[in-house]
This record gives C-alpha cells, structure tokens and sequence, in this order.
C-alpha cells in the first residue's frame, strides 16, 4: 500500500508537463504522480531526471537507460525494473536486451566498452566505499572521458536514490510498461 | 584524484548562491564547486538539495542532518560524513551526537523516534528491496506521518545518490569541516 | 560461450522426448539439449524435473513455477528466469505475476500461503544453515502439510541446481520464450 | 525434527538397493531413507546420485567427493559434510584432508589442478551469477576438458541442491559415518 | 607457509611451560610455539588464554570450548577448529558434539542455555555492530548472570582474535589433535 | 547499559597503573576500568595492550593505531573508534588522518606501504579465511619483514578482540578522548 499523500497545488509549468506526458505517452508515470503531492519536490525531482536522461551526454539514452535497469537490478526495484526495463527494449528495439539487464547484466554480450560501463555502475551501487581512481582508469581505457565518467556515475547514483524512494513509498509501475515493446 | 572537469558558465542565479555561500560560510562547499562544470545539473543538484535538507517539514533540520549522516556511515562516503558530520555536530550542539551519527548510530542513546527513523533509513540502503509495509507501520506507531515518511524516505535516498556521486568523482571535503564545533 | 560438448547417442525414450517437444512446443528446449552429450545424464535430469514439476502434489503446477522464479531471481539465473518466467505467465494468465516473481517477489500482493511458501524458499536458498524448525512450523501454520513442506524444499533445491548448472556452461534460454504469454 | 512422511511402497529395484546398502555397508544412508516416502523421487535421486558420483568421468572419485566437502562446507550442511567428509577420508587414505576440505579448502596443500577445480565450485556456490567464460578459462588452462568442466559443475550444483533438501528437511547422518576412517 | 620466525629466548617460566606441555600432553600446542619468537608475547597470551579457559567462571571449560569451535567455524579457522573440535569431544565425551560445533551449530540439539550462549558468541563474531542491551538481555532471561555475559563475550572475542592471528601466519595444528576422541 | 560488574580488589601493580593514568593523562581509559572486576583479567589485558602498542617493533607507533582504526571502523566499535581515532590524531599531528581511518581508510592517500598494511589488516577483519601465502607475499614486496608481518596481524587480531568485547558489554570511551586534537 503505497503512501497517502493528497495531491498538491501543481505549478502551470507542472500541470503543463503532466499533460504533456497524457498526450504524447498516454499516461503520467506514476513516480511523477507519487511527487505531485508537493509542487517544489516534482519540480526538483524532474529537473534533475530530464537533465540526466535526456540532455546532450557522450552517454546515448539508451546507455543511460542500460545503467539505469543494471543498477535497479542490484536493488531489486520492482517500479524501475518494469519503467526503464520497457525503455531499454524500446530504444534498442531489442526486447532481449531489456531482460538481460533485469535479469543479469553479466550475461549480455556486451561490448567492451558497455561492460565497462555497467561494471562501474555496479559496483558504485553495491560497494560505493570500493570505487577508486583504477575504477575510473578502467573507464578511461574503455574509451570514456571525464564528463563521461561523470555521467555514468550521475545515472547510476540517481537511480539508487530512485529505487529506495519507490521502496519507501511503494510506488507501482503504469500496467502500461509490462507490455510494451515485447 | 577528483575527475578534472572545467568549470562551466554560471547562471546569475548560481553566480549569487556561490557568493552567498562565501560570503555566509566563507567557502563554497565543494559539492557544489564539483557540480559547476554545468550549469543545468548544478541548479538541479542545489533545488532539489535545498528543499530536502532546507524546506518545512515534520522532520527538524537536526533529523534530516542525522540521517544523511547515518546513511553516509553505511556507504562509508568520507565526503559527506565530514559535511555532515559537522552539521550534526552544529545543530545539536551535541559534538558526541555526531561522532555516534558516524561510527554507529546503534550505539547512541537514542530516543523511540529517531532510532524507528534511523532503522528505516539504514534499511532502506542497506537492503531496499526488503522494505515493506510493515516497515512503514514502524515509523506510524513511532509517532510519524505519511508526509514524514515521505521525507525520511527522501533524505535517506538523496544521501544513497550523493554518497555515490562523491565516491565516482572522488569529492573532498572543505578542510573547515573537520574542525567546526567539536 | 556455452561448452562445446557433442551430442551423445539418445536413447529412444529420449529422441521420443526431444521429439514430443518438438511437437508440443515446437522445440527442444535448451537445458535439455545441453545434458544430450550424455544420456544418462540426460535420463536422469529430466526424470527428477518431470516429477518435481508435474507429479501430483500438494502445490500446483503454478505455485512449483513460483518458487522457480523466485529461487532463479536470488542466484540471477538468465536461464531458469526466462523460461520458468514464461512458465508463471502462462500458467497464471497474468503476466505481472511472472515480472514480480523475477524482479521482487516480495513486491508482490501475495496470499499468506504464497507468501510463506516463497520466504522458505528464498531462505532456503540465500541461508541454508539458518533454515530450522520454526522454519517449518511456519509452513505448517500456513496450512502446508508434511509432504508439501518436502516439495516446497524440493522445487527450491533443485533450481538451486539447475540455477549453477545453467552458469556453470552457460546455457543460453530459448529466444520463444521471451514473448510468450506477455 | 526431520518431517514425519511414512514409507511409500518401493519397486523391486529399490528394495533391492537398500539391501544392498545394508549388504554392503551396513546401512541404509539416511538421504535414501529419507527420500523413500516416494518411490519417483527415491529413484530420480538415486539416479543422478549414482551418475554423478560414480560413472566414468575425467574427475575422479576422490575428487568428486572433495567438491562435495568444500560446496558443503559453504551451506554449512551438517548431514553432507558428515556422510561426505567420511568419504574424503576414506577415498583419500588422509583424513587430514577430509577435515580440511570441512573447514577451509584454502588452508589445504593443493595441486594447482585442485585448487582451480575448488575454486570453481566454491565461486558456483556462493556467487554463481558471476561465473563467467573466464572462470572456465581458469580450468582449462588447468589442464580440466569441457567434459571435465560439465563435471565440476555438475557436482558442485548437484550438492548445492542436496544441502539444501537436507535444510528444508533436517536430514541427519547415519551415526556410523562420525568414526569412519579417522 | 608459516611466517619464519626464529625463536626467542624464554624465560624460565615459559621454558617450564613448554616442558609440562610435553610432558603432559607430548607435545607443544602449535599456536604457543608460534608465540615463542618473543617471550613477552608468549607470556601475555598464555596469561591471558588460561585465565580465559581455565580459571573459574560460571561457564564450565567445555562451554568455553563450544564457543571456541563455533566462533572459529564462523571465521573458518583450520588452527582452531581442529585444536578446539578436539577439545569438546575430550570434555564432553561425545564427539559427535565437536563435529557439530564445527559444521554448524545450529543442527545440534542444544540446551536453551547453550543455544542462547553460542547465538550471542556467533552475533559477537559475525556483526558485533548490533549487538545491543536486547542480546545481553537474551542471556539473562536464559540464565546466565553478569558476570557469564562477560566471560561469554571474553571467549567469543578472544577466538576472534586467535583464529586471525592463526590466518596471519598460517598457523598449522599438531598433527595429534585430528585423532583424538573419536 | 553496560554491564555492572562491582570491581574487584587489584593487585599494587594495577593500582599503581590506574594513578599513572590518572596522573599523566587525567583519567583511567574506560577499558581498563570496565576489565577492573577482575584483576587476573586486567593484568592479562593490560600486559598484552601494553607489549602490542608500545614495545619496539618495525611498525611505528602511529602506524599500529592506524590499523588499530581501520579495524575498529570495519566492526564499527564506537569505544575503540573513539579512543584510538584520538590517538591517531595526537600521534600524527594531522586531525584529518584520524577521521579517514574511521571513515574509509581508502580515501586517504596512503604511501604505498601504508596501504598495503591496512589493506591486510582489513582483510584479515572482513574474511580471515581468505588469508593466503599471496597476501602475506604482498607485504613482503611493500618492505615488510616477517616479524612486520606478525605485528600487523598481531594488532589487526587484538582489536578484532576488544572490538567484540566492547561491544559484548557496551563499553562508553572516556568523554576526554572527543576534543583531543582536533
């Protein structure tokens, strides 16, 4: 049973961004509806995402959307497995891609240079105390430059704190996702 | 070694928070200086930061501080342990409170409240996927409401996402910390 | 890579088996072709998952998929999750279920029976030295019998198997399973 | 307080198998007897068991008795490490060696040739979602076969379902194996 | 291979030592040679381990070696599991109970008293961070007084201490202990 | 609450230790006042502490209440964190070496053979039965000797000791050790 929070006063720009996702996507995803109980945290919560996801990166959206689902994997995030699960298929056109992530990074067959990036991420999720300078060396072998490396640890940092806010509320996925792109 | 990223250019907005914060504290925290290579992700990080630690709330200012600090003790981030640390160390006025916040809040004299909030926040990292509702009726009959939940939840999330951006770019801490109000 | 092992000669029990999938589901699937470099492995692999999965019992056929998925889910078996994933689709009629099962079961809005049924069974797998009478005792007060508690045991020891088995030579799931009963 | 299930009616070829054991050892080794509730799944089990552990293969009996001991010991499986640890002792002519593949397989003296095939067993054990071409890479350039690579993780999974059947079910070793071989 | 340390002179006390080993025993215990390098470390670990084991407390010499065997089984330490498994099957009698304190201890059938005990030593050992008033209250409502909590503690810390000290310098037990009570 | 143990009648040597506390430093470490039930127990304590942490040994003083934190921050001890952090900081005279032993010793940048030293004593802590030849060979090659070798075992070993035994009995540090060098 997820929290009981009224929804509160949406600034335009809010109400405006809610629509926009019923028109285009036929839904507002439910994180952006547990939010909206408070106008300055949706704001600051899609501010943050929509730079993250979407602004010009060395990282192509579907890498951050790989790194998004390796790292809810690790945190058995049933919300973010099913949201961003359905985007990775949809971006790759590969359904199978989608699972792999959910499912188990590791046995992808991956090219170096994602590998490396989700290994980062991984291992930022489960043992941030452990990650040091060889840690973004191997990052740098891989190809990926300073600002890269920065994104990979952005997406990767944000959706640990993603997961454990759909723990702590109870968030629930659209039905929409599940289906989608299979 | 942090990553080397050139700072980008700053809004007005951001130009006059980073004055503010000299002039008010006498530096920049370094988080924020790590987050000026761009502006966008910079003025997320700070709204999104601001109205979490900042905003009204059913948690005082004290509370949201000893949780950042517990999560970060779990994460063994060393940045926001000393950031942190201080801050719970100032707040309290209680220099010991802060050391326990670091080493292990467990060993603290707590009272009911902040040790239910505490546990839920150090579950909530340590294991995500094994908070259930059985964890939130803990914070409802330790005296906490939905929106407090909410706000226990968000902090302990944040600190999950920032713990880990300090860990990928390797963030140092200002030197003043270590010293304010032991 | 999966091992390079050339198929042994079946014995007639055998081609008729391969060749009854064949028919039934239009292919063998793959666990079964990887034990075909030997047949008495291969006899004596699918005569313990025949019964463990279809024989009468106390639990159905659905509930014996549950505990696969959820056992699968604990070691991230690629393998066992799609194709016993599909299994928990098919036989519930309800794809979400078999995404939950994958994903986090505890995620799930289970009945107290499934419920109890899955904590033995992801004990079972995580601390196997942990499991004890009270263990038991919780099954039976769930209304689990004695031979049902050996079946729950059974199902969630042999994915524990066959989970290794699958990593151990890497075997590669089927691509039909993927879309089925989505 | 193992499960109280009476015995099922056995086949003639079963009978004939627990003569035999009380013939030949003299006595029926307890998972037998657990497991002849059912005559299926005594002959299922007895059948794997048998192949596993006893048909020609490029591991050894001793060494497939020492995978046994070492995946055991990681489930803390008291009626494995007992009955099999015997075996160690007994196959081996050192009990040393028996005690030692109980407590830590890395305190032994082994070949390289063993040590590469524990290691495997023991990483299949505890994490096998990280087994990957590299950790099989490791046996061959230990000089193991595909063959003798199915081996390894065939008993190493195959004791990983055992232990675990032997939780759910408190089996406990026939009293005769504690002096064995000492 | 054991670190190679020439021995030191000893006292005359310590020589004395030494010989009543031998002469009561027939041999030196491993782990006091091991000390011999450096006689004022010899002494403070004799001094400390017999006052340990053998002066008088409320648990009886054959509790301290139930905890000894369980707390090296937890840190799987082959000096002390051996050295001590011989222990408890001298003083009790039954050897049986050593094998089980070293496999797992929780399948033997124990007291309360002796399950409260060795629960508390294994918390003690595995995350001595959440040992809190609730376990030391465990123990006094199973019997034990002040001062038992303390000798409870003082073992299962000591062996703590030993069984890494042995893992440091790869200490290796005499080779009569294996024989001896079964 | 810690444990209430009446203290016991001390020998003229341990008096006599308690006013030279008393004398140079203003007051007696709680540790040895809580082990004062016992004079035997203290003796035993105080002689092995006092050979460990202060008698000639190829590890500087400083160096051995490195390790001395870096362990207690892995069992999260508050008293030793608390005591030895403050040591830390007398003894190098740079308060932030102090905090990033109790934090994550990885975050500070160690010589080469500080890190080595601290990486084996943490290792030793977290899995003692992952201690090989390997390890010790490590330290060997960072410049230390065998007897080096046993002192950081030596030290890594005794405050895994009276980590446990602080918190087995909730010993409180001394409210002196807060502000000490800051």
């Amino acid at each position: 049973m997820a929290l009981d929070l009224p929804r509160g006063e949406l600034s335009s720009e809010m109400e405006g961004y809610f629509a926009k996702c019923d028109e285009k996507i036929g839904y507002v995803p439910n994180v952006l509806a547990s939010y909206a109980h408070d106008n300055a945290k949706l704001e600051a919560f899609a501010a943050m995402y929509n730079d993250l996801m979407l602004a010009p990166s060395g990282l192509s959206k579907l890498e951050r959307e790989m790194i998004a689902v390796a790292v809810s994997s690790q945190n058995r995030c049933y919300y973010c497995l099913t949201a961003h699960g359905a985007a990775v298929r949809q971006l790759s056109g590969d359904p199978v891609l989608g699972e792999l992530m959910v499912m188990n990074y590791r046995a992808a067959e991956l090219s170096p240079r994602h590998r490396a990036m989700l290994d980062f991420a991984v291992k930022l999720t489960d043992t941030p105390w452990a990650i040091e300078e060889a840690d973004r060396a191997a990052l740098r072998s891989s190809g990926f430059g300073e600002r890269d490396i920065w994104d990979i640890g952005a997406v990767a940092a944000f959706f640990n704190m993603s997961n454990r806010m759909a723990s702590a509320v109870d968030m629930r996925p659209n039905p929409e996702y599940h289906g989608q792109a299979r």
